[in-house]
């Protein structure tokens, strides 16, 4: 496959800070969100292939069937997505994508494409720092605090299972990382023609 | 092993600016050359432990048999090498290290760390660049020009066997994405600590 685009997949904790950084990667690094399929129904405003692709079960089950998913995950009784159609298209047509997923979906995809994506985990500097910024938002109860507190103890057990980790202790500083991640993932031979 | 400084591994053809890129990594990016043993006898001004070690022929012989090079190479009839102990002090003191060498020591060095370094080859724009800049230096012979041209096309060969390629088109660019390469490796897990 010849790839023009380059194909970033981020995990991170709850906390960590990964909707920033991607929001900064979408409006200064000119990647974009890969759109997903869901069977969930459309939500005020949303509009469909911008949002997601609306489904119904049997197409997305369908869809899993013949092995058309990326990665794909049941979420509060809904079915998520990523085509590798939807992917690859795009990809091909030059632009840069961005996966925002947990860490079952990134294994998910390094088993289909291996070094062909990117796989960067985003590390919170420390679990004390996670549990502040999660109470900081006001908005979580302590069952809900507790809750993402183990599992982001839990999916940091898997940061070596990435291909770069980066410590979110400071955002522009991350961001910088994650450039020179991205300018450096540019110069590997088989992007470049050799 | 733990490492805390980096290992960049950088070859190149003749002409392609490997000289200036290494000497920008030492001045601004706190970069310094691995200091080699050899075998031939010291130049007006060498000083040993700065520009080599120096040592007689039946000393680095054994220092083969005993497996301590990371690579060695013979060049007309003096012999030359990088060791291991030597590599190994510098990085745990936490200096980042640069080896220049060619594609052969490099393929050597792999061999015995493997992801451990890092290894970036210097890609001229074009053979008709390359052969414009070795005609440019004015001091070489048509013979060599010839010579120095045809080893260049085979060793870009070798680029897809690199981690990086680096396309030096404008020294300046070519060296930003060597500073971006350097800032995305210490991202990586095993060298953070994951």
């Amino acid at each position: 496959m010849l790839q023009a685009g380059l194909l970033l997949v981020i995990s991170a904790p709850s906390g960590a800070g990964k909707t920033t950084l991607c929001r900064l990667l979408i409006e200064r690094a000119g990647f974009s969100f890969s759109v997903s399929h869901t069977t969930r129904s459309p939500r005020s405003g949303e509009v469909e292939g911008r949002d997601y692709y609306f489904v119904d079960r049997k197409t997305f089950e369908e869809m899993i069937r013949k092995g058309e998913f990326l990665e794909w995950a049941e979420v509060h009784g809904n079915l998520y997505g990523t085509s590798w159609e939807e992917v690859n298209r795009r990809l091909s047509s030059g632009q840069d994508l961005l996966l925002d997923i947990d860490v079952q979906g990134a294994s998910q995809v390094r088993k289909r494409l291996g070094s062909r994506a990117i796989f960067v985990f985003i590390m919170p500097p420390s679990l004390e720092e996670l549990e502040r910024r999660l109470r900081g938002r006001g908005t979580e109860d302590e069952i809900t605090v507790a809750r993402r507190l183990a599992r982001a103890r839990e999916e940091m057990n898997y940061a070596s299972w990435f291909d770069y980790v980066v410590v979110n202790d400071e955002v522009e500083r991350a961001f910088e990382d994650l450039l020179a991640i991205v300018r450096a993932e540019r110069c590997r031979p088989f992007r470049i023609g050799y």
